[in-house]
């Protein structure tokens, strides 16, 4: 017999979560809800898997129900998306208690309601760690779909967030644990409390509304692995758009995040392939016409160029061929 | 490392689902999935977890790739809608290889392409056993919603589907493994490969169109647990409704499963109770104004009337009080 109940589980549901929202029909405890017919749709699902990408050692309950949806709202950021709504599946083990549980829906709570999302239903089921399925999905227009692989050469190329801080992050905490707080607030905040950058989507499918869309995706691999995506080239080197691209990215050290720079310093590492490298960023990374950068730099003050669609089928990076720019695979398979 | 790597995943994936669907404007391969505005939407999501929901050691990969998305979509069903789209999120141990995935992919597909619908996006990961959460959805029209809880005393009960049948179908092979299939074909088939109703739920729900529409929902815990549920009945007993329902079951040995009649002989049980008790039944449980049920009948000829919602606040099968008519609990909790 585990330390929960099925009745607590929902009751404390039922405490943090509304049960109505304008753009639901009808909420939980059906066999489904009912979304309103309105908009296009975006959708996506993430898994948040204790020991795969997270760790209860040195994750506070909060911050796993926190960043478990802040992942999947990360993908409709990148589509431009206004998230809506959302299904939890969550299997348990058994050592989970109803204290770790409030936490956990306290922490998603709150970003959920930052967002005004609702959560319309899901699943619950023993399981032999914990398991967090999330289904999301928001509005957007399909007429300034914000997707991967529509570049062209002269295209410019930006970032909207931080790169590598959350890879430091992880680093630490694996290293020290909880001690890593202290010593490296802002690369723990990073990995432990992902911003999904929503206003700033919504701003960039804003701009492609009477022109080319910006091409845009959440960087979750690292910008080495996730910016060829982005271009539209597979990990086997083929490009979908057939239109043999590449890019050149000019990143001075002084763009990163100041514990970046100090981490690599420390380590002996170089500070730019390591923020190149850095998974979990949940940055937006796109590209755009170069005349509507401008007006992006001015709508988007956080927004960094860092360079330029090429047509060289290569990847240079301050000059340099980009290391590890390839896919990652999350199996490490053959 | 695993034996498979994720572009082999992603392949085989490619191979057997279509990547375009006429609902679906972007599909998948990108942050999101992208769906047409059109129609309300039911939206469900259920896990299918190895050693909770499954075994390997006698559901073939086939029958998992089919059953994990059989439940999704029965859930649809229940709504009376039109299945149309689902996502899949994958945990895979180290032990599965690309034999099981084709297979599991291939049943998967089957299943899909019956009922037409579009595999639009997902996540993999490892994990330590396989975890398959579906996110599903389809289109149901607002004005004759089939949910639970709007019976009202006088209305008739019917179920469509087998009763009792896939819980002597999981005893068994729980029992003898694989050699249960060639002793209980009928219960195996039921437990291993369960029809979601779509059909006859579409068909319940055109019949609320000009009408109160029946409510509706399908039977996973069995139905004595099922059946306050559909009557809006909380496991504590509160009447959502506050209209003091409860149910007389008219339910005669014959007109259950020859086999979970069998079973019960052989085991020394008793028929009805087995199969009321029975979970994993994936039949629509569902009430209508009486004077609904002959045209129900007539365009549903395998919908059994099972007796009448009443205003006693007690739930008789065959003049007994039925029993094991509260919640199922999925942690056996306090």
């Amino acid at each position: 017999m585990g330390l929960v109940s099925e009745d607590h589980i929902l009751a404390c549901i039922a405490r943090h979560f509304p049960g109505t929202h304008p753009a639901v029909l009808l909420g939980r405890g059906d066999d489904c809800a009912v979304l309103r017919a309105g908009a296009d749709l975006c959708v996506s699902s993430d898994l948040f898997l204790e020991d795969v990408h997270f760790r209860r050692s040195y994750f506070r309950p909060e911050e796993v129900g926190y960043k478990a949806l802040a992942v999947n709202i990360s993908d409709v950021a990148a589509c431009g998306g206004r998230p809506l709504g959302f299904t939890l599946s969550l299997g348990l083990p058994r050592d989970v208690d109803m204290p770790w549980l409030e936490g956990f829906f306290r922490g998603m709570a709150a970003l959920a309601d930052r967002h005004r999302m609702a959560l319309v239903g899901g699943d619950l089921s023993g399981s032999p760690c914990i398991h967090v399925s999330i289904t999301v999905w928001g509005e957007v227009r399909a007429d300034s779909l914000l997707t991967r692989g529509n570049g062209l050469p002269g295209d410019s190329l930006f970032v909207v967030g931080s790169l590598g801080l959350a890879r430091v992050g992880l680093e630490e905490l694996e290293a020290r644990g909880d001690a890593a707080r202290a010593l490296w607030p802002d690369a723990c905040r990073a990995h432990l409390l992902p911003l999904p950058q929503v206003d700033a989507g919504m701003t960039l499918a804003r701009a492609g509304f009477n022109a080319r869309p910006p091409a845009l995706m959440d960087v979750s691999d690292g910008l080495a692995r996730d910016l060829p995506r982005l271009l539209g080239i597979t990990p086997g080197g083929a490009q979908v758009s057939g239109r043999h691209l590449g890019a050149e990215l000019l990143l001075p050290q002084g763009m990163l995040p100041p514990e970046v720079v100090r981490h690599a310093r420390e380590k002996g590492r170089n500070a730019v392939t390591e923020a190149l490298l850095g998974g979990e960023d949940y940055a937006l990374l796109g590209s755009c016409a170069p005349d509507m950068l401008p007006a992006l730099k001015a709508a988007l003050p956080q927004l960094m160029p860092i360079g330029t669609v090429t047509s060289s089928g290569r990847i240079l990076c301050n000059g340099q061929p980009l290391e590890g720019a390839r896919g990652f695979d999350h199996f490490g398979g053959a």
